[in-house]
This record gives structure tokens, C-alpha cells and sequence, in this order.
């Protein structure tokens, strides 16, 4: 079985990163690449690097207009790499058509109608759909990803906060008012789109932080953290960073655990036993600490538990590759998950280092 | 009157920043540099970007092995550039030769022998300086800089978590308990000498934590918290990190202030009012946040105070070129203080951009 | 004499570069910036790194719109940062209002206004300053520049290649067919307009030679080269590439020199006569080889000479910082000689390493 | 058929990349790395981004100190990556026991033992092995490569200049005198070895030509160019220089063609029918230039043809991953060759952007 699989909105880096990440799958073939800007151009004159990815008539992949009845009869499954708002706008008339959906945008990944409203600004047009969407971390949340017709992919930074954080919320022992999460990210995260801010020789030399209050991954990781601890109304400090590289996520989980006496051994222990059977989280050994160019292109995250006796801190640290498990590649996971394949089909690359 | 100065140590990245900033001083020239490893070697063969850096004469300025009468003969100030260890065997045979000295290592940064042994493995050889050392950070100390002898230069970690919190710890206000300081360096603070932790593989598209727990810098912030707040035993949270670049430090500040009420447009008029007559210190208007490139090359402190009420965490953020103000720039900051200098002078320069 | 000093399109790297540069100038103040674009902000709104710059009444430097007549009377001095094509409708009438002007643009390099013309796709606008202007390279030309109204401001990499052969070109002995130009040149020379082409993902990890065939600065060169040969149509080979770097330019160029029989050490002897009373080229001893990053940050040209016996080539290596001698550096020392200052005030500063 | 793979010399950048390659291979696998230094650690803790790569009983790969004889029985093919010279004193006992080899060396690409002890500074020590061990650029002799025991996997830069102008020098009108070829390298290249040359500091935005005369890879171009055109005794100039990036080399290809009259689009053909059955070389359709971003972490090689009628150069550009075509791609590419396999296993994956 060959599935035939659409990306839409193919012209920033996640859609990119789809193409290239399905070049190598065994049991899909990319069908169908939509771009508004582009349309017309072969899909090598916006990514040279992808010079010589054909389609399935082996002739090269072309950009088209976006037209959802056509991409119904053209794929089975749909990546939407489409901007927020616009993404609800097209996701419905694809699910409606029976085409399965990953949609990588926000648009689908907050529960709540009014959550979304509040945080984006515009009504949500789709709202029978946000409680159908099934929230796309396949190491929480395998099962209800299996079944699913519209995957919302997670957001880059909720992804790696969950998977660092998850074991120690399940156990119910975080001091969820002391949680800090700080979060760093390269400039990829910030799309392809010109802009002086994204400028090489403005991020180059250039640490900072940025929207420090109000980031909009916010309420997706608060509902998420609720979810994994049965609270609602969790409110939880986040702080994104823009790191001078391209790409990588690193979470600095700073987490008070009460009066539960368990050390870093023992969570790491914990960790170990929660992600036995999730290929892709790496807890790695005592003494070593992730870093973001250890996971770069491929979809592993690696996560380290520390703990600091003087002070009572855990520092728990999590790396993936942002355009990987935090976007293209986790949604491939999905795709594999949603059609019943191997979940880590085209998935298994090791690294690119340095 | 023009002072003569003394650089022992001068190979490391440090070294070359002073004799960079010095050779632009008008009350300062450098008369003598040390470098066991470089003697005999003109400072141009070492740092190729001096290349007709004179000495007092007009000739090149060549590495001497360091000779403690010999320097105190030659100089009238010195600033020590050494690893900790190395720097309390030199420094007190200065100083008893009447020799003024900055010292940039760590040797003379705790007032307590029993701290440093307990962090620094080694008993301390010259206990009866650490009183009289003045803690180098003139925003904080500067009438004690005034009358020093021995200056002891701050870690350039602790120099950016002190200029982002000193106002706040100060008021009284500060839940120690709850304080995160997650900081974030360039890889200059690791030095020059060749190790393959810092090759430029390694680094570059590289974020990551290193001596998560137990960094040497822990004492030092704890000590001058302590201080600043009017209490023993203070202990405190701080991360280092790895930023690919090679300049920088920004401090993540985390805060929580209990009952007291202010809010972040209070606290930046604290702030503003407390750094009034410190002019290396900008205190950012509502809505700037500070990035390590727009103060690097320079001798600024970049601080932002914001403030999240969802959660009630303040967020402060501080930025400064360590090799600067974390280092070699407050360093003459500091020897302007002790000769009764101009406190600004040859630190004046705005920062490189891009 | 403190002299006031205009920058029309302050908003680039090369007006805040000029800002940073003259804020340490003893006899210049800035009295007026200009931007289109940001008028009414304040300066270090555009640029952050310049929050404290104050103008002539100590307040903030606030950007004004252009208006020839009002910077007339606001500045003696003008350097005109404008794009080329634009700056040539501005000068002629600062010019006749009798403020003297370094331009910075293409527009008053070039003799010819044909050459113009075909280069740049316009005609000139002011073909009559085009013999007026002086060639601002003050190590070729620099008695010229004493008694100039009109200084055109080279281009960033003419100046690195004229400064790497003009002494070899004086003797008279290169093969100008087989000249050979391979120029790499950091991004900060793209401006700073936001464009995919030099966003931080596409630049970094992206070594590649751009606009390989007919560069506008080819015709630049080919009239300084035949004006130090003394010959017309001279044509020569030059190839750009862009470095995953902010700063700097190295030319690395390719020299025949037929008959003539000296060796690299004969020549580095004639080029350090050449130099010896231009205290901005730094001609390197044996072994040393440029870099970009042992001039970034000042007014350097650093030059080595290699000779390769095998094949008979001689390889000139020359590194500049684009932004400073490339630029806004030698703007700087134009506007001294101008104005019958010392030349290199304000520009005394060494490189910034690392 | 699965083949048993040993690398020898496992703890440096190209023997990483090969167990990376290789963990993707069909039918091969790794079943001995050898390093002296680390001999008894895992290969995770020398590189953690291989953390979870198996041997073939599903444990960790674990170093062992080089054992020959034992090498030649845990294994089928071995890739040796040890520093030359002590290449060529491990080598013949392998091949003797009947491994076939791939040299990531320089050892055994020279054909001839004075070239090598002129340019190596010392005699090789197995000259017989220098005549029948195949050069490994399947593009240019990939039958040979198929019948033999011992492949010579050539160096990165002779990669990147010979694939660039084969098609040209098979034509034989290329002007050798005239032919300089301008090389760039990331600093992967230089190895993982410390040296304070490739620290980050000193790298980063430090663009520079080094070995400018005399580079070790020099013989092998030309011995190579020799075999193209026919001719004995070609000399070429040759320039290497260091790139502020990881991976990636570009070379700028000057050629004149004298008397030939064919254009840039007619040579674009001759390359296009050359490469046609080569799937690692991709000839850019006009317009089009390489970027070593465009062919990170993968095998291809990136090659355009211009020309500059004004002065009659040809400049050809070329760009490979350093670490995979220059190095480990290819030489897995070799080992497919020399094994009857497909060509092109483990070797598919398109670039990794940004």
C-alpha cells in the first residue's frame, strides 16, 4: 500500500521538511503540493535543496493553488502547513471529503473555543471540530491518534515542556505555582517569511528573549499540563528565547516536587519506565545532559532530570529539533499512527552532527 | 599623569580585551604583559588583531615571564588574568610591593576560606586578603573601590544576576526561596585554551546546560544576595547554559515578591531611580527587552523588569558582554575607581551592531 | 572646532554604524539623522544598541524626514547613507547649499556617466558631480579628498581589492587578463531591509557565491585599476560570495606578474613602503595570514602576499570589516581629511576579538 | 545478505557520520569501531547523538583497541578512518586477511611513493598496495571501483574541484596555466581534535585562507587532472580557506577554454550528459548557483557553469557536504561499489534545510 499524501502550504520550512522526510518513506508517496505564492514553480525553485524530488509520475513536484475539492481527489492525507486562522478555514472541507488531517497550525490544538478567541484574537470557525481533534503527541496520547481523523500537531515548545515534564506530572507531585519553564529556540521556529527581526545579522551574536509575557503556546501547554495532572485552570510560567542557530529547542523545567522524597536516580528510573516503549523520548544516562545539536534533524528528544539538594530544584532539560519532533517529523508520526503504519516509518535517522 | 599597568596573564581572551580597551585610554598605558606560555612572543603573534599595539617606547609589546619584583618594578597598576589557584600565589607579592591589583580570577571573590576550599578543592593561600579585597562591582560598591588596594573583579554570571535584581533585593521584597536564575553565555567564558567541548563543531546550532548543578559561580551570587538582603546562608538557583555565539551573557531572572503589590512599571521606576548616576546600567523602556548583541564590544548592563499577572512571576532580564562588563571592561572600570579616575573612561565605546 | 554633522538614512548598518563611530569623535556631533521610514522615532528605537546617544542638546537623537534645505542649516557636514538611484536626487542640492558631503551610495563612483547608465539601468541625474567627486579610498587618493566638497564612498569590496594590489598594480607589471578577484564578503553588506535571501536560516551554514557574473562594483574596480595602471578598459574578473557571518570582506586575488622576478618577500618590502604613512593598512610579516575577525570592528586593511613558485600565481590576500573600511569606517576618514582634521580620529579603536 | 562492517579510528567526525550512514543501511552493519583512545566506551558517551545506535546483538556499540587480525574476523569491510600515515601501517594486514578496505586517508591516493614522501614528509611504507588501491570517485571510475579490495576514498576539496571540472577537462580544451580553483571548507573539516585554531571564538565570524601555498591536497588534484586530460606533470593553484560553518565545501572554478567557442548552456549540456547516470551530481538549470546549505548531510554534489563574456572566464562552482560526499558519503558509496550493491543505499536522503 502506497499512501498519497498532500502538503498544503508547502513553502515554508516544515513544508520543506514534510518533502524531505517523505522521500524516504516506504508506504507514502507526496501527491499534491499547494502553495498560493508559488504556485506554478517546481517545488526545487523555492527549496533548491529538494532539486530532483519527483511525484508520483516521477516528473518534478510543482506547486499548486490550493483547491479543496481537487486536493480531496488528489490525497488521502493532508498535511496543512498553512498559517493559524487560515488552516480552519481549509481543514473542514478536507476532513469533510474524507482526506485524513495533520494540521500543524494552532488552530485545532486548544479545546476550547473561547481559550482560542481569547488568545488569537478572531472567533474560531470551526468549533465542532476542536473537541474531535485529537492533540498530537503520540508518547501521551497513542491510542486516540489511531483513530483519528484530524490530528492537531502539537506546538514546537509545548512538545518538548510535555515530554520533559510528563513522568513527574503523572505521579501528581509537581508544585504546579513554582513550575517555570524556560525555553529556547532557534530562528527556524519563526518561519520563512522576510522579516528584519529574522535577519542574519540581527540574530547572529543576538540571545534574547521575546514575548516573554503572553506567548500564545501558553494556554496549549496549560491545557495540557491539566490534562496530565486532572486540574483544570493550570497557569504555568513560560519564557521563549531565540538562540542564534537554526534550529533546536531546549526546555530548562525548573520543578518543586513537595514533600515527595524521590531523587534524580529515582526519576530517572521513573522516566525510563514511562518512555520504555516510546522510541523516540531518549532519558538519558546520569551525568550526561541533552543539547540541541545532539538531536538536530532527526525526531528524537532527549531528556535529562537533575537535581539540586541545596535548594530543593529539579532542573529537568529537553531537546528536540524543532522542525523534527516539534513540527514535520512529529506529524509524520502521526500520519504513520492515524493509518495504522509502523509509527517510525521514515523516522529513523540519527542526528546530523555537527 | 599617565599610569603604568601591568597585564599578567595576558594570553586568555580577557587579556586581549584589556590590552584592546587600554590602548585606548588617555590616562593609561601598558608597560608590561605576562604570559608563561608566550614569553618572548611579540602580542601580535598571540592576538593577530593587535598587530601595532606599542608598548610604552614604540615598539611591539612582547610577553615576559612573570616576575613578581620585576613587575611590581614596572607597573604601577597590574590586572591579574590567571586561573584561580594560580592568581592567590601571585597577587599578594604585588600588593606588598605596593602594586594596586584588579584581579579577575576568582580567588579573592569569597570572603569566607571555608567556602572557597569547599568549592574550589584547595585551601586558600592568602586568607588575610579575602577581607580586605573590595568586591569589584561599582554600581553596587563604589566607595569601597575608591580606597581599595585589591580589587577583587566579579564572574561575569554573577555580575549579570546582580545588576538585574540588586533594586529588587534591596526593597526587601524578594522570595528567596523561589528565585531561578537561568543564565545564558557566550562560549568566550570558556576561555582560549583548546578543548573539544568548545571547538566551533561543537558549539555551533549546540544550546545546552552544562554544570547544571554545583556551578562555581553559585557562592558568589549567594554571598552578594546575601548582602544586598541583609542575611546569611542565602541559597539560590542558577543554570548556566552554552549559547553559540562567542560574546554575551543574558540572565532570565525569575522573581516572586509576595505581599508588595508593584507592578512592573513601579519596579522600572526603582530600578531607574537606583541606576540614576550609573551610566553602564540601561534600564529599558516598557516594551524593549535586552539582547546580548546590542550590548556587545561595550561596557553596558541591559535590564528589563516584566511582569506575568496570571502567574505573579516577574521575569527580570539582564544582558552584558561578558568579555566586557563581565570582565575586562569592568575591570577598568574598576582600576579608573582606584586611582581616582574618571570612572568611564575608555569605556565609553557603544556597542558593535551587527 | 566641534563640527555638526548630518546622516540622511540613518536606518541601515552604515548609519548606525556612523552614529556609534562619531559618538567617540572629539570634533564632530551628530546634529541630524534622517529615515523616511521612522521619522519621529527616536534612534534607538531603529537601533537598541544606541539607547543613551544623545544629540547636540542632550537628548535623544529623534530621525526627522529629508529635507535638503532644514540639513542645510542643521549640519556643515553631511554623509548621505540614502540607496543609490535616491542619493543623487539629494546631494547636488546639499552640495549648492554649501554643506559638504561624503556619499556613501553608488551614485558618484563611477566618471562615466554611461558606465552608470549601464550598470545601474538609470541615467544619472547629476552627471556634473560626477567629475567633481573625489574617490574616497585616502590611501590612493588622498590629497584629493583634502580639498573635495563631494567625496563618493567606495565600495566595500573595490576597497578591499585596490588596497590588496595597488602597489602592485603601480609598478606595472600585473596581467590584467588573468587578474582573478574571488571576494567573500558577510552579510551585514546585504542592508537590512527584511528579505528571504539573508534571513538567519538561509544564510547560516550557507557558503555560496551570489550575482557571480556582472556585480555592480565590477566596473568600480576596473576604473580604479585602470586609473593606477593608467590605462582604459581595463576588465577584470570578479566574484562575490556571501559568508554565513555579519562582518567583513576577504579578497583573495589572483596576480601574473610575466617577466617581473621578485619574489613575496620583495614584494611585502614594496608594499610596506607603499604603506608606510597609511596607518590603516597593516601589511602582515611572513607566516600571517588575514582574517576577518582580526580587523572586524575597526578601520584595518590587513594584506599578506604569498607566492606560489609551482605555478607562478601570486595569491594577495586582504581582509577589511565591511561596515567600518568598507564603509562607514572610511566614511569617517574621509570626512577628517575633508574637513582638515587628523585623519584617523575616531577611528583609533582595535578589533573586537572574539 | 547482510555485510559486517568495522570502522577503525570511530572517534572522529568521519567515523561517526559512517556509523550514522551505515544505521540506515539494508544491508550492512556495524559490527566493530575501533578507537585507542576510548576503547572500552560506549560510542554514545564519545557521541551522544548516537545514543541508542546498536551493534548487532542489540547492545551498544562499544569501542575496541585496534586488534588486525582480529579486525579481519569481525568483520567483512572496513572503513579506516586513522590519520594518515598511521593508515598505511594498518591497511595491508587487512587486506591481507582478506577485508576489503575503504582508506578515509590520504595514504593511498597518490600513486606514486615520491609524491607522497615529498608532500607527507615521510616514506610510505606499503608502495605496492599504492598502485592497486582504485580512487574513489565512483563518478569518474566506477568500474574499477567495483573489482577492488582496496579503495583510496578521496579527499574533500580534490571531490569538490574534480566532479566540478571533469566534463570540462575531458574535453580537453581547458588552459591548465590559467585554471585557479579558490576552495572554501567548513571547519569539520580540521577535524575533532582540540586546537585552538577551531575553537568556536576563533571561527566564528572569521573567514580566512589558510595553507594558502602548499596544502597536502594539491598532488592529488593534480594527479587526478593529470589522469583527465592526459597529461603527466600538471601543476594547478589551489586555495583553501576556513568557513564559519560546520560542514560544507564550495569551489569557485576559474577556466579559460582558449579557442573553444562553446557557451555557459552548451557546457551546462555537456555536464548534464556526463551526469546523467551519476544521481549524486546535480547540474543546476541556469540561473540556479550551489549552497552548501543545499546540500547538507547529503551526497550530492551541486555543480553550475557561468561565464563572463566580458573577460572570457568560466566560472564553475561546486558545492558537497564535506562530511558526506567529501568523506563518509562517499566512501559508503565505495563500499556499495565494491560490494555488487546498489550504488546509492543508505545514501538517499535529500539535504537537511535550514
Amino acid at each position: 500500500m502506497v499512501v498519497r499524501v498532500g502538503i498544503l502550504g508547502a513553502s515554508g520550512y516544515t513544508g520543506g521538511e514534510l518533502v524531505r522526510i517523505l522521500s524516504g518513506h516506504p508506504q507514502a508517496e507526496v501527491t499534491l503540493v499547494t502553495s498560493q505564492r508559488f504556485a506554478g514553480q517546481a517545488l526545487s525553485e523555492i527549496y533548491p535543496q529538494l532539486q530532483g524530488v519527483a511525484g508520483p509520475d516521477g516528473t518534478p513536484l510543482t506547486c499548486r493553488k490550493l483547491n479543496a475539492s481537487e486536493a480531496a481527489e488528489m490525497c488521502d492525507v493532508a498535511f496543512c502547513a498553512l498559517p493559524h486562522v487560515t488552516s480552519m478555514g481549509v481543514v473542514p472541507e478536507m476532513i469533510e471529503a474524507g482526506v485524513k488531517v495533520v494540521d500543524l497550525s494552532a488552530d485545532f490544538r486548544l479545546n476550547n473555543a473561547e481559550t482560542y478567541a481569547e488568545w488569537y484574537g478572531t472567533e474560531h470557525t470551526a468549533p465542532e471540530l476542536l473537541h474531535e481533534a485529537a492533540y498530537g503527541l503520540p508518547e501521551l496520547n497513542r491510542e486516540a491518534l489511531k483513530k483519528a481523523r484530524l490530528v492537531a500537531n502539537p506546538g514546537c515548545y509545548p512538545t518538548s515542556i510535555l515530554l520533559g515534564l510528563a513522568p513527574m506530572l503523572k505521579e501528581g507531585v509537581v508544585d504546579l505555582e513554582a513550575l517555570v519553564s524556560d525555553s529556547k529556540s532557534g530562528a527556524s521556529g519563526a518561519g520563512r517569511a522576510p522579516s528584519q527581526a529574522t535577519l542574519y545579522c540581527e540574530v547572529a551574536e543576538g540571545f534574547k528573549s521575546y514575548k516573554t509575557i503572553g506567548h500564545r503556546h501558553t494556554p496549549e501547554i496549560e491545557q495540557e499540563i491539566g490534562r496530565l495532572v486532572g486540574q483544570d485552570d493550570v497557569k504555568v510560567r513560560f519564557t521563549p528565547h531565540l538562540i542564534p542557530q537554526s534550529r533546536g529547542i531546549l526546555s530548562t523545567l525548573y520543578v518543586r516536587t513537595g514533600e515527595d522524597g524521590r531523587d534524580a536516580k529515582q526519576w530517572r528510573q521513573v522516566y525510563e519506565a514511562f518512555y520504555a516503549d516510546k522510541p523516540f523520548v531518549r532519558v538519558l544516562p546520569e551525568g550526561r545532559l541533552p543539547a540541541t545539536n545532539h538531536v538536530r534533524g532527526s525526531n528524537f528528544c532527549d531528556v535529562a532530570i537533575t537535581h539540586d539538594p541545596r535548594t530543593g530544584w529539579f532542573v529537568v532539560l529537553s531537546a528536540i529539533d524543532n522542525v523534527m519532533k516539534g513540527a514535520s517529523g512529529q506529524a509524520v508520526q502521526n500520519m504513520n499512527l492515524m493509518l495504522g503504519m509502523e509509527e517510525g516509518l521514515a523516522l529513523g535517522a540519527f542526528p546530523l552532527f555537527p
